[in-house]
């Protein structure tokens, strides 16, 4: 945040070494720290929690113009309440953390760690539901969720603490339900477009929605590995849960009826995640101007004997982008050479950079770098708050089409299981045909390195052929990739 | 939030009977809801946790603006860690909640959630702390935190599982950390006065300031049952951490030195009910300006057969407001008559009201109704915003003004024993000369229904008599009061 922390300069690790990469960029940037003593468990550093809390005041802004409530339920869930919902605990009673002691004392009923909020909301929806008036109630809360994952963990990707925001709503009807569904999906769309991220929207098998979901929809994102990164799911969750729940409202006649629910989360790590891994370079970060904690940083280019002349202009310069509302610092440490100020804050991935040297000063222009280009523009101090915003807007552009390029590159159509296999071993995203049998589907997933994701959802794609697998009448679409 | 979801008439309680008062408000104004089914956790409702959400900006700005980088730590801690600081321990030891299994197996090492956040942050900050250069670090995380307090609970008040804001640091000197000292009770104090809260800022005495700390400072506000309410702590913890946890880097001169380190802590759930209880009246919440998630409602007057015209000018004067930057609402739902509007949103403390009638739209005129005062005031549109504007600060300068006047008038002195019972008894706050010595404090406490405080930190006060107790030299002036 104050970004001005001294760090040594460090060899650039290329991004081709993906993995590597990302590691050393989480640390190298401040996005998170993962040596945490407790294993799935990550710090989120000053650097990577400023950019996610823009992002999740992108988020809390679109659910809150949506109606949304911002709410916030204890983290801790009764035994009794979390067993309620058969259909929900086998979706992850295995997978919880259990609170069985406080002080010296055992608790007589033992508690649970949310690994997602249902069980906790819907009593309290049911204390605030009596009548058709009250509906539709609609909630959000961000927060964290806690899920004992056996899978390998992966910093912001995958751990046993995840930062999210859920929401939950209840309805008089399915077909407020749809459109909250509808809704919903259209404010996580909106947040992703802003990130500059492609995606693609499916909606997932019915062998792999949400427990207890009528469907589900999620939103797939590529990852430089070749796996798909899950940022975002939407469920229409129909009567379900509330004939689980006993959710009931008297309507317009009298009568006692049950709502229709939905629920949505978003994660923010796997959000950030993605938009650390899509924009990077071998320099370390590229953020979209939007969510940069610092847009724009000022370096003084300091000759001896007129430092003075370029630090005062510096300065100048400095209110003037503050004034105009756009984050910029100024970084006239004395103990470091400009070229390890480059180095640092293309790390940090700061939009662009405005180099300030004697000449600059007497001119009155300034140079301003671009993060994602590296494009140098001269301009005139007198129109430098609108070239930056200009400037702004160009690198949003770029950062979002060459996104949006590189994830039509990785879809392709296969039409065979060896073409399809041999995708996979490319690390594609596939797109095949497929007569919608699960046992097909776990075919498929028991033979190449991927499984179906699932059908658009946002578009309908015609079938052309047979199914992929069994070549019986293909009936979907569908989407084949590897997953975390 | 969306504030129009209806609610029948009940009768008022009045704020005398601050208690039944206070849960009623709490429920009525979907501030908070206490029937969680898990003692002494509570949900924070939409109206409550949109007010809540102001008060974190604010305070995060402020941080933020200090140097305070926002991170967020992972909610378990290691068994190993917590033990490593052992005057820590004995400060929370006997009241943490211990995850010991997740699944289906038990833990090898059990995990407690945290109780504060030392233990998980030195270990940290001894990874980022390596040289002179890598000073101040200097972070703040917005989280709950878990108690698993013996003491009656209260919702916002006192929890198992609180939400907070907690900051720590770590310095070159004993006289950085001072100076750290100050800026976060001057950033504190900042949030407090912008709520329009008085309250007393102590030094509290050394058997009561935070384990492991060399001083504590705390702000104590004034409650209406008699109580004070802590809402808020400043602790120097000079080396005392540092030794603990070996945080140590290398000076300018190449010698390892210890880092001296601070934190503090501000309930957002305790500054939230004093928000509550100091400036709410009769008929439900007052809300200040600055944290009201609707500022201005209005409520169109409607006559049969004129609806049209004060409907479509309350729009008009909506659309208006809000384009000004104004948070307002309108609330035209036909199936509530504006009586049921008016209790509806004095209840939620909205600072203005805007009445618009058929006359209002013809003379382009509207009437602004002041939540504090009920105070009228008939404007032209044209002046509208300027109008709104000036409402606004005499709202907020009201709230203060009456809130400054109400603890200087709990504020007594008391030269002995009986004069000090007496005033304990009628729930004052009460100064006393005492001579420093704890039993004379551990007396008092047994022999009224207070205890010491502390001592202003923020002026001297000089003693003008014999210590209260023992009647030895007073060498300090100190604060007597009941507590939560």
């Amino acid at each position: 945040m104050t970004g001005k922390t001294p760090s040594e300069r460090k060899e650039l690790i290329p991004k081709e070494s993906f993995s590597e990469w990302y590691d050393n960029v989480l640390l190298e940037a401040k996005i998170a720290d993962d040596r945490y003593p407790v294993k799935g468990f990550t710090v989120y550093t000053g650097w990577g929690f400023s950019v996610a809390k823009r992002i999740i005041a992108m988020l809390e802004g679109g659910l809150e113009a949506n109606g949304n409530e911002p709410m916030q339920f204890p983290v801790v869930i009764p035994e009794d309440s979390f067993q309620k919902e058969e259909d929900h605990i086998e979706g992850f009673s295995g997978e919880v953390f259990w609170i069985t002691h406080a002080g010296e004392n055992e608790l007589e009923r033992r508690l649970l760690l949310r690994p997602t909020s249902e069980t906790a909301i819907y009593p309290m929806f049911k204390l605030w539901l009596r009548s058709h008036q009250d509906l539709p109630i609609k909630m959000h809360q961000t927060c964290n969720v806690y899920r004992y994952e056996t899978k390998a963990t992966r910093p912001l990707y995958r751990g046993r603490e995840f930062l999210w925001n859920e929401g939950h709503t209840a309805h008089v009807s399915y077909e407020d339900s749809e459109e909250e569904v509808k809704a919903a999906a259209k404010i996580y769309q909106s947040v992703y477009d802003r990130l500059g991220l492609s995606y693609i929207t499916l909606k997932r098998p019915d062998f792999d929605k949400f427990a207890g979901a009528d469907y589900s929809i999620a939103f797939d994102t590529w990852n430089p590995d070749g796996k798909v990164n899950q940022i975002g799911t939407v469920h229409q969750l129909g009567y379900n849960f509330a004939k689980a729940f006993e959710l009931t409202y008297e309507d317009a006649n009298g009568e006692q009826a049950y709502a229709t629910t939905t629920c949505y989360g978003m994660g923010f790590g796997r959000t950030l995640a993605a938009t650390i891994a899509h924009h990077g370079d071998d320099h370390g970060l590229v953020l979209p101007p939007a969510v940069a904690p610092r847009q724009v940083v000022i370096i003084p280019i300091l000759f001896k004997g007129k430092e003075e002349q370029a630090t005062s202009y510096a300065e100048e310069l400095y209110s003037k982008l503050t004034d105009a509302g756009i984050r910029a610092v100024l970084d006239d440490d004395p103990r470091f050479n400009p070229g390890d100020k480059y180095y640092r804050w293309e790390m940090y991935g700061v939009p662009l950079r405005l180099e300030v040297g004697p000449r600059e000063a007497r001119d009155r222009k300034a140079t301003l770098v671009r993060r994602d280009t590296f494009e140098k523009t001269l301009v005139l101090e007198s129109e430098l708050v609108e070239k930056v915003h200009e400037l702004f807007d160009a690198i949003f552009m770029n950062l979002r089409d060459k996104d949006q390029a590189k994830l039509e590159s990785l879809i392709v159509d296969a039409y065979d299981m060896n073409q399809l296999r041999v995708y996979m071993e490319s690390r594609m995203i596939v797109r095949v045909n497929w007569c919608g049998d699960p046992d097909c589907a776990f075919n498929i997933k028991d033979q190449v390195s991927g499984e179906i994701r699932g059908t658009r959802w946002d578009e309908e794609e015609k079938p052309t052929g047979g199914c992929v697998m069994c070549d019986d009448e293909g009936k979907y679409v569908a989407y084949v990739s590897r997953t975390y």
